[in-house]
């Protein structure tokens, strides 16, 4: 039985998952690189950057559990690029000719575009679907392994009221943001069907966990 | 140099501090007593009952600093009773004839009324005022030690927002209420004036603390 999973997902105190005025210079907006400095920190996030070092600590354990098991991910336009990026016929993400992912990557669009392969086995596949019919796509090419839901705020939301989410690692960072968009919305109830873990670390941020008990 | 406090101030995973449709019956409205069963388990929750027991661990030790050092509470109409309660004059409050409060305690509202000796200390005055001056007011009546903020979300967002907390004492507790009266509305950068701590504890729920530092 196969899962479907997010991981590191960053919070801040009151609820936001990102800010405002996303832009390319700012990917989250006025939230900047705040609600992941926790991640740049451990040995996880260095390494993004091909760097060595970083702790290993409880931040980095739960920070390692973001690939292994993983066979594609689905995001939301908003995370593929800055506001408009559908515009631009080149835009091929944020993360370079090799990004972090690879495996199949789906981004939820109104406005799908030709897949894009990537080096470093990321190809890039865009989808005007539900979520429900995205996660169907995902599952077949993710060939029995996970699938992991990307971000943003609003399609991991979207994915919980759709009842689809079987394990959430959320990360809440002691920030209050005070706009931007907010990942609880609607979803009243929602720990009755889950064990809920919340771990706080000496980094500052806490750490919960939904794992899916019906 | 007093300090003006807050503590035991429960809120849900998604910010509410309470729950909709408030009434007699329901104080907390839809959110019942979810969200002070952690209080319920403590030896200081088990003696507001006049009862033996419960746990004296980390979510106890917190709940102590309720009443140490403290001269006066102000609180809002909305803890004070229903909605409604100004239309009753007999109306003295939820708790019985000996508040747990047992101090000078204002109640903000714009319908004052003479003010209510109980048993035990408590005085119920009744102030139709800002902030800043029902704390003058408070500050007075506590003959030189702390003032308590005792709630609701409403009162000590208005508070802090007017910079007038030292300590906050926030319990968050891992329910999605997804309706009610948030704590953070209005409050963006918050954490630059104080100094902040997070800790979970085995009961589930996590303390935060905030510390003017400014």
């Amino acid at each position: 039985m196969t899962r479907t999973r997010v991981h590191n997902f960053s919070i801040s105190l009151d609820g936001f998952g990102t800010g405002e005025n996303l832009s390319l210079d700012e990917p989250f907006g006025h939230a900047g690189h705040r609600m992941h400095q926790w991640m740049f920190a451990t040995r996880f996030g260095t390494a993004l950057f091909g760097r060595e070092g970083g702790s290993s600590g409880i931040d980095d354990a739960f920070a390692q559990q973001h690939e292994p098991g993983i066979g594609a991910e689905i995001m939301g336009a908003g995370k593929f690029g800055p506001p408009g990026w559908q515009d631009d016929a080149d835009w091929t993400g944020w993360w370079g000719p090799n990004p972090p992912f690879h495996t199949p990557t789906f981004v939820l669009t109104h406005r799908p575009r030709p897949s894009i392969e990537m080096e470093g086995g990321t190809t890039f596949h865009f989808l005007d679907a539900s979520p429900a019919e995205a996660l169907r796509v995902a599952q077949e090419a993710a060939g029995g392994r996970d699938v992991r839901i990307g971000g943003g705020p609003t399609v991991v939301r979207d994915f919980l009221a759709a009842g689809l989410i079987d394990h959430l690692h959320v990360v809440q960072v002691p920030i209050l943001l005070g706009r931007g968009v907010r990942l609880w919305d609607g979803l009243e109830g929602l720990e009755a069907d889950y064990a809920v873990e919340v771990v706080s670390s000496p980094s500052g941020v806490t750490h919960l966990t939904f794992d899916r008990t019906t």
